[in-house]
């Protein structure tokens, strides 16, 4: 009943939703797609024998803080010791820093099947990767030599530093400092909390990433600069020397990922150095951050799938109630109403995951191609990242709660993986930005880039989804193509209004702001079922029926609900914006 | 920031939502409408004083299981005494008994006050309810007299014992025996579980109710009788004997309730007696049933309204974020994606509410009226029961969901309470019957009532609250009417569907059932909802401007989004129906 890797669908996914082999070319010179299913497999084994078992005596465990900083729960060290080795840390890193040099969107596979293991583990990968990435993107040379070999084998681990009490999704706000020691490095002092894996006892070092302010810094978010700052400072050699004045003071106690310290970080003149410009720490961030948010939307994913395989497997074993043809007791997936909420779950995961994978493709190709194509790339990956982290993780909580509600009374007891996935899948449309701020994301940044040009393209892709699952003549395909042109409208008009409203009113369109994000990731992940249930007209065994009736149960759900969902986005905030003081004391 | 009862909210939806007033007459001649608002504020006194400032710290220590049973977290004994003391056990329950024969709907209300503040306690007197309503409907006198007085007064507690484990949904298949002892008690045997509030420290004794098999019992449902088990023998004379053999042998570790003992309860030829008839044990549990299954769902509305409450403290309270018009740091309810949230949450607590309310009515109507009057009243509340205990529930653990959301961080932090909630309200969608057995109910057997009469009916008030607001001229109610009308339609198409189809293809409506209860819970709950707009326009304060709000968000919202989710019921099912062998391996 744990968790296995859905390797068919992912390989599926990966090949015919997200297009991978776009990838292929210069950029990626390691890859070919015959690498794709043998690493989904290999990480699959990885996550079912060493993971999983961890999974729940993690969670009931968790980690802890001693006097000698944070311990993870008993068996992670290990299975930390055996991920590092595997060389699953460097997958997408480049190969100059002893990366593999694989395209991002395979490591964001990878990390699925982690996360689907046990989520936990899978968020220390995912804060080494942001660090990974800011490091190459905006390290000095000196840095990057330093850190970047021992983070991308797996050695040491990194984190990242942003919150603090008065600041969270207002960044800017944020106070802990950075004074010049006068040889190159900053002392940092301050207080950071909600540092997931801020410090644990499965690596030998740890490289934290942390914003602070410079001496006279401009006010808010313009005033801030990223540093590097490591748990052991490093010699000249790379050997390990003193230990750096930086603490776990304190443990979060949470809903859920109980194995993942969250932890409160005192940094008292802790030795750091610069990493990119003096005040540009945001921008350094945002490379984090927007590969975090994609990988979270990943995790979202990942528990999703989690929960539907427990769910699966206990309607399976789980007898109640009599069916026509089944002798005695039946397994209660023989009820249609199981068989439905099953149905519910597994559509809405393969849409997160194509959404996800999707714009990990266009990740991969925006760095590596040049002109046209690249711009086109970016503008996909700009556009799909927030769709990807709030619909895939609001995906994740629902679809974990229709798990709980499967198993029943047992549903609700902490033994069960189900209540663990209930509990651990809540914090990802929080983090890295919670799902309100990626709507505003969406609708105040991305929809009015290019002048719109990257929503148009999106847009045009459905469309032209829906004309190939129209020219095939199946009449199962024709009625999804309806479907999915209907809510092709539905979204093209709500961007229209939403655009328009930004620039007039924009209290008025962030009202909608949410309601918005959640259409786009309807019909954008519709298209993508849509497109596997047209693909899949070639495939053997059980994938045709499979995605036919994914595509087919979406359309009908969530696509035809798609037009009535307009005037929530265009009339929606109406009435609480005008009655704020009535609803609010709001004047 | 902890709960307060929303008094004018309460009795505005008493009122004015559910027409609390029909029950005045022969039935209640201890009721008048003049009693609601200050009941209502002396259990928000009691509430807040005493209930709330238990919640949390019931949560983090909760029930433990001791060589002398099961002791309730510190402080809830004491407030349990203060609760029976203050009468509010008995508020429904006959004069004849000590009760004082008030509506079961303020009853119920004042029961929703009592989850709002502290969910875990909440659920020692719903279960006493049950067996008080069992015993008082089908209790031989001898078993009234004994039992009665106490469970009225609150000095002793009942429970409800069905689930064992391999009987859950379906309660047929339990094994637990009772053997004659031959002096008119019976010898009970076996275990249950699940058991709320199945021991404690709290009371003197317990009164369970238990369901168990006669020798030679017809099998299945059919053989099932239900009996009446103290936990201390009761002497002639009323005094406490010898204690009987059942125990509590184990607790259940769970994500939520933690201050109620959920138990594993052993019966040891523990001694009971018949209530009811022989074989007629199901008969007698639905009357208690029937009544939790309402109560369940106000703690929906309880649990939601606590949840709303948390959150729009926090928002008024937690600065983030520059906004127009504000110095410094505004508190997070300036920011529109918030208000919405807020609005969203209110609205659907709100029409939740009405629901259960009208449903209570109903209820309180068919008790004591006969003819017509109290025939289409008995229709009312056998239709409203299951939409007010699934829709009300599914509603509370979203609106505890968003709650979490707006917390951002703080919100998956165990300290907080809008965590506690989201754990806390997850059970409520799967006892007293998961919502998928609810929806099963009221489309295979609620909607066949007397040809269809029930949700006809139901359907005309909808209209004639359209009709109500068109008339008004006011363009707001008019543009409300519109969607209600609209969304009346569609409900009214869906019923058409599931009735056909509910007697040519069993299955393929039961595919459809849940999400025809969700369409049936939106369009009653909206309708709710706009009778409050048109009623509220001569109302002073802010009621007007707030009923309107919330009554118009909701038809631009999940109004707007009833007509196309008919095709989600009548097509929905088609796909994973014909394809079960490629999606779950089912022939």
């Amino acid at each position: 009943m744990t968790y296995r890797a859905p390797v068919e669908d992912m390989d599926f996914a990966l090949r015919e939703l997200a297009s991978l082999e776009r990838v292929l070319g210069e950029g990626f010179p390691a890859f070919d797609m015959d690498l794709v299913q043998p690493i989904l497999e290999e990480a699959g084994k990885f996550a079912a024998d060493v993971l999983a078992p961890l999974n729940q005596p993690g969670d009931e465990q968790g980690a802890q803080l001693t006097g000698n900083g944070v311990i993870a729960p008993v068996g992670f060290a290990d299975a930390y010791k055996v991920f590092a080795e595997g060389g699953w840390m460097g997958l997408a890193a480049p190969e100059k820093w002893g990366g593999q040099g694989l395209p991002k969107t395979l490591a964001n596979a990878v990390l699925e099947i982690i996360h689907g293991a046990n989520m936990s583990f899978g968020l220390c990968p995912l804060l080494s990767l942001g660090a990974i990435e800011a490091l190459v993107e905006h390290g000095h040379p000196a840095e990057q030599e330093k850190y970047l070999p021992k983070l991308v084998s797996g050695e040491w681990t990194g984190t990242m530093n942003l919150t603090e009490p008065q600041a969270g999704s207002d960044v800017g706000a944020l106070k802990t400092k950075a004074v010049p020691n006068g040889d190159g490095s900053y002392a940092i002092s301050g207080q950071k909390i909600y540092i997931t894996w801020g410090d644990h006892d499965m690596a030998e070092n740890i490289i934290h990433l942390v914003l602070a302010r410079l001496p006279d810094a401009p006010a808010g978010s313009k005033g801030i600069s990223l540093f590097v700052v490591p748990k052991v400072l490093v010699n000249e050699d790379g050997s390990l020397g003193e230990r750096n004045n930086v603490q776990c003071i304190g443990l979060e106690k949470k809903i859920g990922i109980h194995a993942s310290p969250t932890c409160v970080m005192e940094y008292d003149g802790a030795t750091g150095w610069l990493v990119g410009e003096e005040n540009r720490g945001l921008a350094c961030m945002f490379t984090m951050m927007n590969s975090a948010r994609l990988n979270v939307g990943q995790e979202g994913v990942g528990v999703g799938e989690a929960a539907y395989q427990a769910a699966y497997a206990y309607a399976q074993e789980r007898k109640q109630g009599q069916v026509k043809g089944v002798d005695g007791p039946a397994p209660i997936l023989h009820h249609a109403d199981v068989r439905r909420t099953l149905t519910t779950m597994r559509a809405n995961v393969m849409a997160a995951r194509a959404i996800c994978y999707a714009c990990g493709v266009a990740a991969d190709i925006a760095k590596t191609s040049d002109g046209d194509a690249g711009e086109a790339a970016k503008l996909r990956e700009d556009l799909l990242t927030p769709i990807a982290k709030a619909w895939s993780t609001d995906m994740g909580v629902e679809v974990a709660s229709m798990g709980v509600q499967i198993h029943g009374g047992m549903g609700f007891m902490n033994e069960t993986l189900a209540a663990q996935l209930y509990r651990d899948a809540r914090i990802a449309p929080i983090y890295e930005g919670t799902n309100g701020i990626q709507a505003i994301d969406l609708v105040g940044r991305k929809l009015g880039m290019a002048n719109g040009k990257a929503m148009a393209d999106m847009l045009g892709d459905v469309r032209a989804t829906a004309q190939a699952a129209r020219e095939t003549n199946d009449p199962q395909l024709v009625q999804i193509a309806d479907r999915l042109v209907a809510a092709a409208d539905a979204l093209e008009e709500a961007t229209g209004w939403m655009v328009e409203t930004m620039k007039a009113d924009r209290d008025k369109g962030l009202a909608s702001a949410t309601a918005y994000l959640k259409l786009a990731g309807d019909v954008i992940g519709g298209h993508f079922l849509t497109r596997g249930a047209v693909a899949a007209r070639t495939e053997g065994g059980t994938m045709r029926g499979r995605m036919t009736a994914l595509a087919g149960f979406f359309a009908e759900t969530a696509l035809a609900e798609a037009p009535g969902r307009v005037s929530g986005i265009t009339r929606g905030g109406d009435s609480f914006l005008s009655e704020s003081e009535a609803l609010f004391g709001l004047a």
